[in-house]
């Protein structure tokens, strides 16, 4: 039916949607090695953490798929996609706690929504 | 209390916060000229609107503050920025519509959910 | 031995570089399907075409590369990286003209200076 | 005249080019404030080492044009662009070294090479 402006729920899931696209498109294509991967992650981190209603940022670099990807391929180091890390993240927005995820799921880094929760 | 999924429109709206958050990270700090900026709009439209439940993305470039800026500045173009266009997207996700925007609030790039509606 | 300042045929060169790491890295990542590939063809010349010393950007999308990696793959589009794409660029510095391309080789996306020209 | 292939000398500065095209536009539009600085400096660093012939990248934060962008801003951070800070970088290709500086010059973030050196 008609519009509503957003509930707080809501606008909480916006704001861990914008840390998803941004930590991503922001970091995709960075060549990376097994090397460098941890102070990028660090980086990552510490970058969408800025953000507004950002809590927390957890990026965990998939050592054995980087591994992998670099001892297949032309050279010592790759470039930075989906395949190679997963994000948890946490937003707070006024009284809801909001928890996203990204993962491998067939073949595509998939970014959902696990959790929404009051804090009162 | 306790956590719950997300519901269609939560999910809507953290679909609706992925799409910005990737389109300016994506496309920030790119050469931008008055010139140039018609193409540089189409395709930040046509590329965001690839993503999922992604119905429609509307890039405006802020012709005038863009002009100011390489007239004020020291070479014949300038990097994107916030300061230079406004986004206006809408997303399908199954029964719910999300329209988001965004626009320079204060001297910043704020983006935010401006309608919530389901299409029953 | 000593060190030297850069000749115009290398400070030519420099600028080559610099035009192929810019539009590599700004680009990469950018969500892009068979029919949004020619607006991202067209923004990447022109967005670089703005840069210092540029005289001309052309970008080839490699078609049948991107329609088999959408069709093998989980999505309607896929992210751009240098299998999707060859550029080939020319640098006007002083009186040196420097052609420039990049195309895979091996699985790699070399860069590479193709001719060094004197203009006189 | 005729075409020429690119010397050593030459094909070194095209991969400094290259690097300092690379970091930039890949790091550029990144949320970055004073206590966050520290790791993306060390991630950019990190990164762009992992690129062929790269001997060493040097990026030095201006912190205190950050710490002043950030308190005249609206936000608790800013996004990265060549007026936070400086790099210094080595190519090591074949018996030539390179050295190439990023500086800001009149509002301007110029990249340039500052020593070709035969290593023989």
């Amino acid at each position: 039916m008609g519009d509503t402006d957003p509930t707080d729920p809501q606008a909480a899931c916006f704001e861990a949607g914008i840390k998803f696209g941004s930590l991503y498109h922001q970091f995709a294509g960075t060549p990376v090695s097994p090397a460098s991967a941890p102070s990028l992650a660090a980086a990552m981190e510490e970058a969408i953490e800025n953000q507004p209603h950002c809590a927390s940022v957890v990026v965990d670099i998939r050592e054995e798929a980087l591994t992998e990807a670099v001892a297949d391929g032309p050279a010592a180091y790759t470039e930075l996609t989906g395949r190679f890390f997963e994000v948890e993240l946490q937003i707070a927005y006024e009284d809801t706690t909001v928890v996203a995820e990204m993962a491998m799921a067939d073949g595509y880094p998939l970014m959902e929504v696990t959790a929404v929760r009051d804090r009162e």
